[in-house]
């Protein structure tokens, strides 16, 4: 549903050199600026600066457009549209912005260069276009000048500015103690190309001294590299930063060219900003499949922790002389998946995922090599057509798995076959993975060639009316408005590292909604049971950073359409009460309510079933034990709910007795206020039915 | 057919450092040592010094191979084979070698390095091999230093060392006087990317002062680049030069690795230069291909030589606002193309090519733009359907092109989709393109990662039981015996740069036997009859540097088992006497005789039709006016032929008056001596039956 309420456009008189915006509620303002030639923004939210006066510009390969500009005109317009995602968290998003259009003009070149800023009542969006014009056809982009000069040294939530990766522990530092060479980078990362010492990754969130939570970030990545930022420590100043490719720019572009969006996010509440993701999708394009009836949202299961654990393997066996010698461990068998298959079907997941089932593993990782994988050809154990063909009989799905080993040119040369293999099997979902050194080599995760590869490989999965979701991919910038079909990601430090390395800390599920979710629903494969490593090998001293009803709050405020149940099924048949949850809690959303939250430290989320009037709320807090008091008015006013608590117990602790939780029922309705006791590193996790 | 007469293999003594090899007909004797830990090989041709000693050596990133070495062991073999290609210039090919196998080891690394050395009657072929071993599996090469020092300050006949490009006009200078700075290089290649001032390509043409012609050049190149030299003009010393990829490297290897076979042709008569271009075939590996029973012989007219006289174009036309506007002068129209089918087929040629006939052309050139074709998609005015029933109609196939501007990532991604078109409307073959910037942006046509595309069309036109004939390609060394399926490629200055610069010299086509076509075919589109541009413009001055019985000429010379008559059907109807030469001259042959030769000067070859007892002459010479008189004691003894010579006119002169020809018959038998009379750039064509 796409509903134009109104639009307003008019004309400015031209040759004015500062123009001034406001946000449709008014708390926000920006202001536009000539300064000797030199295009600058500023904002304040509620009167007090968030940024103060920046300069904008491009330097392209010969041409640099940074200053002697002339204001050739400018135009304002108002925006205001509601539209339905095809899945999300929401059933109907409004997009209400006013809109700047300044067009400036070099003096002596007379290129063009436009600048459009949209604001909204929870903050900025802004871009750069290049019209079509006699200067400029093709161009190299070598640097995006664009400044974000902030007010003071903010508090900051931050990861390495790494431009192949994104799977790292939050740091929350004052910005002026930002410095990558006194991190401990024995974190599990195999791959790693940090752009800078000060340099961090967008989305940045920082909390001012005055409370005010700001979050710079972009929206629409597209034939364009991801944004880092990198920080001048005298200033409180970043300036984009963009991966390079091979030959030392940035991107290859013509005109008309418009840059992606970058959007500065701010409110003296913490839970707005979390309801601010929805700029980040407004500022992409509708959808452009244009049937959207087979994008489903899935639960799953998966032949995956059992591997991460060490139960069992990827790969088949060792090659040796040209032979693969099986080892006995391997995970991805027909029997086994069988078992899955049987354990989905019992409980009503939509999916098992199988990983590990084609040939290649044997020798995958860590050699910069091109041909590993065809994503066509099974092991000899995993009898695809038996497998398929029991799924459908059970009424369950396989979701195919494509582990690039980041050999990119070679899934490019081998991609419409697999789409043929998952056509002649109906798959309808894709795991794909980008673990190593990008071939072509000299690339990056987060450069252009790369982002390219990702909205290809979304665009061909459309048109095989297939879902997409990619691991170790760039971290989303809400495209899936645009392509539905890429249900969801990982491009963040998920659940696994905790399996086999320090892990990831409890407070880091309450920054990944602040950070990665900004962007997109994150595959972090919750719901792990067994949560000491030490259950499959009484040496390991790993374990998930969190108790048991944690996890299943995770499924709340965790978003994303295709959703696991990561843990082993006979784990969860030990716990079948608490695995109930999982069993009930869907993965598509009617509403959200953001009840509480504080980045790195707690998110309360309450969702309501898509066209159900059912709630689920989950409540998620860091290493300390936190109270909370919620009301429940997001329920109906006239009627009774049964509330299924599902809690930590009383002596329950993330590392001393992570697995202790307890299951309440309660009548409950929109005046009651509940009170939920979360232990460290626990979590609350509750059904309204 | 494969015979293997007979293998002699047997140890010689451990800790041996010095070697001595001799060819079958002990022409040859290479002498292999190793000298303070360096390994050395020096060749002699008939008691003549050829390559003095010279070094041989890897070097690895992190691992030098170049010294410290002991030899482990050494073997000597035998070989002795006849093999059948499957399109060639002989039915049967002798592979008869003598070979030396040196096995190395590092002194404190204990790294083993293996050399292997073939002697042929014609000349040394020797490679590297690095065997599996526990020190090194994966690897980077950064430099190959292999040396061919040679005698004095030969002669040679050389272009520059570009990484992009062979289509350059051939230089005969000393080699003193090699100096890439000195060329002007205002030659209608468009991209250039020379490797150094002093870096000439191989294969490398040279005369020594004792008239002693040497070639030095490779074969079997695989995953690996292909080998330019780069002189030390204070030795006379030629070192291999390897394009380097996006990351500074040469090449991504692993264990077990053998690099490409080095090669050094030498011979006291310039004739058995030419025939030596089966030592490359003999180092290459047989057919990878089992049913060979599709690849056949074509011969070909196309829409494409009014494309570069000016007459129409390859676009459609112009893109305004997104939308193409035609230009009218479009070449690959439905009806034109139905013309040239209706020409294929009353003439009896196999194919018609039409080039410019999908979308992209508009906008193809220049921009190092990865976006260009996607190879399915037809011009409006192209019916693909109906051009296919009308050519199947008139028994006669149509040619796929495949231009990919270079932007090959692009061009892996729709290769199967392009498969699929190719099936649906019965394509047997495909001209690829390869004009501009290599993407992935940073490789270079002469890389490891273009070697392996090229080699991943032809293995995929195999699987699609398709030929490949491709132009812009790394020039071939001998694959087409291993895939007999890549049947032909340019690779080097072909006739249409006579059509829109100042051309190919005269003397062009008499080096191509003795450098191009050493490593396989080419696809010259030879058969210009209208030689001056200004019957299509008035002001043009470029012509082909030829006489039109010289075009005929190269129909035996310039062996193709795909060939093109490439001139326009109503050219060819106005010089029906003439054309006759071309409607008979076959593409595949029984046997070769070259009866005359001299680098850059003349070319006098006999062939005899496959499976026929008909024999085609082909005489070409420079820019000098010659006469030979050839003796045909190849035909057969007891019987008498019709000759049917098509020769230079007695005023014919390639500048003056190039269209003069005449034809006569004779009665001929075997012990007939021919007196042949060519023109200033002329030649003579003659048919036996």
């Amino acid at each position: 549903m796409h509903k134009i309420i109104f639009i307003v456009f008019f004309m400015i008189s031209i040759f004015i050199n500062a123009q001034v915006l406001y946000s449709p509620n008014k708390d926000f303002k920006m202001e536009f600026s000539l300064e000797d030639g030199i295009p600058q923004y500023k904002l304040t939210y509620k009167g007090e600066p968030i940024i103060k006066k920046s300069q904008l510009g491009l330097e392209l390969k010969g041409k640099k457009l940074v200053e002697d500009f002339d204001v050739l005109g400018s135009s304002t317009s108002t925006f205001n549209e509601t539209w339905s995602p095809v899945l999300g968290e929401y059933s109907e998003i409004r997009n209400n912005y006013n809109e700047l259009l300044v067009e400036l003009q070099q003096q002596d070149s007379e290129i063009k260069l436009n600048l459009v800023f949209r604001l909204y009542d929870s903050g900025l969006g802004f871009r750069y276009e290049i019209p079509a014009q006699k200067e400029i056809h093709y161009f190299e982009l070598m640097n995006e000048n664009t400044e974000f000069n902030l007010t003071g040294n903010h508090k900051a939530f931050w990861i390495p500015g790494d431009y192949d990766s994104q799977e790292y522990v939050y740091n929350e530092t004052k910005l002026s103690e930002i410095d990558n060479d006194k991190l401990n980078l024995n974190n599990g990362v195999s791959v790693k190309s940090i752009g800078g010492r000060y340099v961090v990754q967008s989305p940045l969130m920082m909390k001012t001294e005055d409370s005010i939570y700001v979050t710079i970030f972009e929206a629409a990545v597209d034939n364009y590299p991801v944004m880092h930022l990198n920080l001048d420590k005298e200033k409180y100043s970043f300036q984009a930063n963009l991966a390079s490719n091979t030959v030392g720019s940035t991107a290859f572009l013509r005109t008309p060219f418009h840059s992606p969006w970058r959007t500065i996010i701010a409110s003296d509440d913490a839970r707005e900003i979390l309801s601010a993701n929805r700029m980040i999708l407004n500022l992409n394009e509708p959808s452009k499949i244009e049937d959207t009836s087979w994008i489903k949202p899935m639960k799953y299961v998966g032949v995956w922790w059992e591997m991460h654990v060490g139960k069992s393997t990827w790969e088949y066996g060792k090659e040796e002389n040209g032979i693969l010698i099986p080892n006995g461990k391997h995970g991805a068998t027909t029997e086994n998946t069988k078992r899955y298959i049987d354990f989905a079907s019992k409980y009503g997941f939509d999916g098992v995922l199988v990983e590990g089932w084609n040939v290649g593993w044997e020798d995958w990782f860590g050699n910069w090599k091109e041909d590993v994988f065809d994503f066509i050809t099974p092991y000899p154990d995993f009898d695809i057509k038996e497998v398929s063909e029991y799924a459908k009989s059970k009424n369950v799905e396989l979701i195919m798995h494509h582990e690039t080993s980041a050999s990119v040119s070679n899934y490019e040369r081998w991609l419409d076959r697999a789409m043929d293999l998952m056509n002649e099997y109906d798959y309808s979902a894709v795991k794909t993975g980008y673990v190593g050194k990008i071939i072509p080599r000299g690339e990056y995760h987060d450069g252009q060639t790369m982002v390219n590869h990702f909205n290809y490989v979304a665009k061909t999965m459309a048109d095989n009316k297939k879902m997409v979701n990619s691991h170790e991919s760039t971290r989303p910038t809400g495209m899936h408005r645009t392509y539905p079909n890429y249900v969801s990601a990982e491009a963040a430090r998920g659940n696994e590292f905790n399996a086999w390395s320090k892990g990831n800390p409890p407070s880091h599920e309450t920054i990944l909604p602040f950070t990665r979710l900004m962007g997109g629903p994150m595959d972090y494969t919750p719901g792990i049971f067994e949560i000491k490593m030490n259950h499959y090998n009484p040496n390991s001293d790993f374990q998930v950073h969190t108790t048991l009803a944690k996890q299943l709050a995770l499924y709340v405020t965790m978003y994303s359409p295709i959703q696991m149940a990561a843990d082993l099924p006979e784990n969860y048949e030990r716990y079948s009460d608490a695995f109930q949850f999982i069993v009930d809690v869907p993965a598509d959303w009617q509403d959200t309510k953001i009840l509480e939250a504080e980045p790195n430290d707690y998110v309360v989320i309450a969702r309501k079933k898509k066209g159900k009037d059912e709630w689920f709320l989950g409540a998620i807090t860091d290493e300390n034990a936190r109270n909370f008091k919620v009301k429940l008015d997001f329920l109906n006013k006239n009627k009774k709910y049964k509330a299924v608590i599902y809690e930590d117990g009383k002596d329950a602790h993330w590392k001393d007795n992570p697995k202790s939780y307890k299951i309440r029922e309660l009548t409950v309705d929109s005046k009651t206020v509940l009170k939920l006791n979360l232990a460290e590193g626990g979590g609350t996790a509750i059904h309204f039915k």
